[in-house]
């Protein structure tokens, strides 16, 4: 029997035993938003780095941020060999709304094919995925290749410290390719590599007209509702193909190649499929993308939020003196978060009326990321999905930011492969969170797999 | 001496024990709109029951309503002569924010020319200066003509009950002209008319998208935004000029005559003096009228308050669910609330995209009023005006609505005159409200004029 395949079985014989330590971390209420959790999050780490110690892991070790530690670690006993970056976060959402919960959240529960709890997916399932991976190597052979843990306390809060702490560790987290089991897969039964995310430049638009709130009737019909100004503003901000008009928006978009125009059609998200996953009437947004393209691979401007006036029960005839929307785009490559902040003042310029006033306020920024799919360690992830699997994965780009990935890239210069188990019913961020066994178990084998293709 | 000047003498004479009388009235703390001041709203109303008694009124009671009672009184001893119906109300606006008052809202508080307290202006003390004229005269020598009241509980909370209360109630309210001194005056040097009030229909407009809140990134640029879209569909309601685009918004509108135009351009209500009011950059509205006859003669769409997503501090990429609006139109004669309700859902079917669903709710309709400048009643008030300002009063349309005024006028059939002393920075509803005593008694000089002009 080759070492591969001892690894494999390994992984299957120990089925049982890597369930009851993946429900330990899951008791854990490592929940990084609620400073009352702090020390939760703090045994969250420490568990995680008393669990590398128990793998081998050389040095393993908890560096201070400005926030929750991040978990280090190394195994750098390949000299000549790669070396591959192991990314997780032992961090977990919140629990509310608590009575939608079917279980208790910390308590890891079997039905069927799955494991219910906080975290089971998203993410402490799919980072003890690796983590087997690697003990069933290191338990049965030689490990191939060289290894590095960043396992972070804070992804759920946007990663909030890791901007200002990687440049500090620079040197210590450089590695070949980081392996990152933090995306999802499209579906159980397709194997799915994510190599773009988009990036994310999120502000507040205030508008002003009043001193002080009005009496409606008084004033009505004499002076520029804020309100209504706002509304004005926000409309005009999309053409009628749903394509964004700050000005200069779409300058330094790349466009789409026809390669990545094939590989999104073979995707299942079809226009059907969201649809049917957000119950709207009808679909929306430019015409010439399809709606896969349109989410990840084109730019946009969401309003998050919007507030003005009176929105409590009842009527109040208030002209109010205020007004004010929460807008944020996801950018694309090459675009870039200050460029589109100037965009949006200069947007604001050219159109604002002078019967009010205006602020643009930048609250957070998020680079895209965009991983070279021709790269070894995306080859060598394809192969061992495609072992698994016995089909190709599907690539695609995601809609969302993942802060570290940007990161990874921007400061350590270390490119990742975004994979991982968490499926689109998975319920991740909501009540009854749950991991998918079988793909757990097949996330073991390719990760194996994986570890070998790098040698 | 004549019987005029004698009443005119006492109601100079008695200045001191008026202001302790209103002083008593102000202590009663009738906010109607608090449940917990239910026991000071039932004070208020035998406070004015017992005045109205010792004035010599033959007959008073506590009407039940389905809220706070209304007071009635008669006096009935002239036949032949006209009656006129007193309006007045014994509640009062709340006190928050308290911290921001200068003396005890409650405690009545003589600086200067003015008397601070809750209630001195809006309109325990404009109720009082009728009160205190009706005295005069009944002290004096006979009085003139025959009286009715009608003093409510509610006028700050929307007059909720009384539509429900006149109609069972037409005759006992049957005059032949209503005093209602709940209007303000433009300034202490400028007696003021009031001859039309603007009615309101208010709405709120729901837009639904998908089924829940959706993650911005994964689905921002293939689902339409429902604030988007509300903003879209409000933008649309006004063209550039300011003028509403509801379908057949204007259709029954009454042109402005060529004297309303003139005796509107008296007015002193400039664009100079609502920039100085408001504080804005500029005015806004449509070009081919003032500004006053923007806010009294022409109706309008306002924004009263929007709501979507994410509000609260900081950056959540919400894609939100649904998208309100508050928003409510005045009207002028001869518009409808029902046809304006009418008007705003052709609208929304006529401009709300397929990506979306949405829903129109009524909350509020209030009639518009307008009162024929040459009844007896307003030309008995305006040359008792002039008798005692030396000068023509002048005519305005207020852009606010009081509810009673229309429910008078429709249920009743009495048409009103409104006066009364409030000058523009009375602080009426907010903190530190005040009375001007010379206007007050300058009041007081002009009811005793107009009831001998009545007769």
């Amino acid at each position: 029997m080759d070492t591969v395949q001892k690894a494999l079985e390994y992984s299957r014989a120990n089925r049982d035993r890597f369930i009851r330590e993946l429900s330990e971390f899951i008791r854990i209420e490592s929940i990084s938003t609620d400073e009352a959790h702090k020390p939760q999050i703090e045994l969250g780490a420490e568990w995680a780095a008393a669990h590398l110690r128990k793998l081998g892991i050389q040095e393993v070790k908890l560096l201070p941020t400005g926030g929750h530690p991040v978990v280090y670690g190394e195994w750098l006993k390949k000299p000549g060999a790669p070396t591959i970056l192991v990314y997780g976060h032992y961090d977990v959402q919140p629990v509310d709304p608590l009575e939608l919960w079917q279980t208790p959240p910390f308590e890891a529960t079997v039905k069927g094919d799955y494991l219910y709890g906080r975290g089971s997916s998203d993410m402490k399932g799919q980072l003890m995925a690796i983590l087997n991976a690697i003990e069933a190597i290191m338990r049965t052979g030689d490990f191939p290749v060289n290894l590095k843990f960043l396992l972070e306390g804070e992804e759920e809060i946007g990663s909030f410290n890791l901007a200002s702490f990687l440049p500090l560790h620079k040197d210590l987290f450089k590695a070949d390719f980081c392996l990152n089991p933090d995306a999802g897969a499209i579906s159980a039964d397709e194997p799915t590599i994510t190599f773009g995310l988009r990036g994310l430049a999120y502000f507040e638009v205030h508008v002003a007209g009043p001193v002080r709130d009005l009496h409606s009737g008084l004033f009505g019909g004499t002076v520029h509702n804020p309100a209504q100004a706002l509304t004005e503003l926000i409309s005009g901000m999309h053409d009628s193909n749903g394509t964004v008009t700050l000005p200069g928006f779409y300058d330094s978009v790349r466009p789409i190649s026809a390669k990545e125009r094939e590989e999104t059609a073979k995707l299942p998200t079809t226009p059907e499929s969201y649809l049917q996953q957000t119950g709207v009437p009808a679909l929306w947004g430019e015409k010439e993308y399809t709606p896969a393209l349109r989410t990840g691979a084109r730019p946009t401007l969401e309003v998050n939020g919007l507030l003005s006036g009176w929105t409590g029960p009842g009527s109040k005839t208030v002209l109010p003196a205020k007004a004010m929307a929460k807008i944020s785009c996801r950018l694309v490559p090459d675009q870039n978060p200050q460029q589109v902040h100037e965009q949006l003042i200069r947007y604001m310029q050219e159109h604002a009326p002078k019967t009010i006033t205006w602020e643009v306020k930048m609250l957070h920024e998020s680079p895209w990321a965009i991983t070279n799919t021709e790269n070894s360690g995306v080859r060598a992830l394809a192969a061992a999905m495609e072992t698994v699997w016995g089909k190709k994965p599907l690539y695609r780009r995601e809609g969302g930011s993942i802060g570290v990935v940007a990161m990874l890239q921007n400061i350590v210069g270390v490119e990742s492969g975004l994979v991982g188990g968490s499926l689109p019913d998975d319920n991740i961020h909501s009540p009854n969170p749950r991991l998918h066994l079988p793909t757990w178990y097949r996330n073991m084998e390719e990760f194996i797999h994986f570890f070998f293709n790098m040698k």
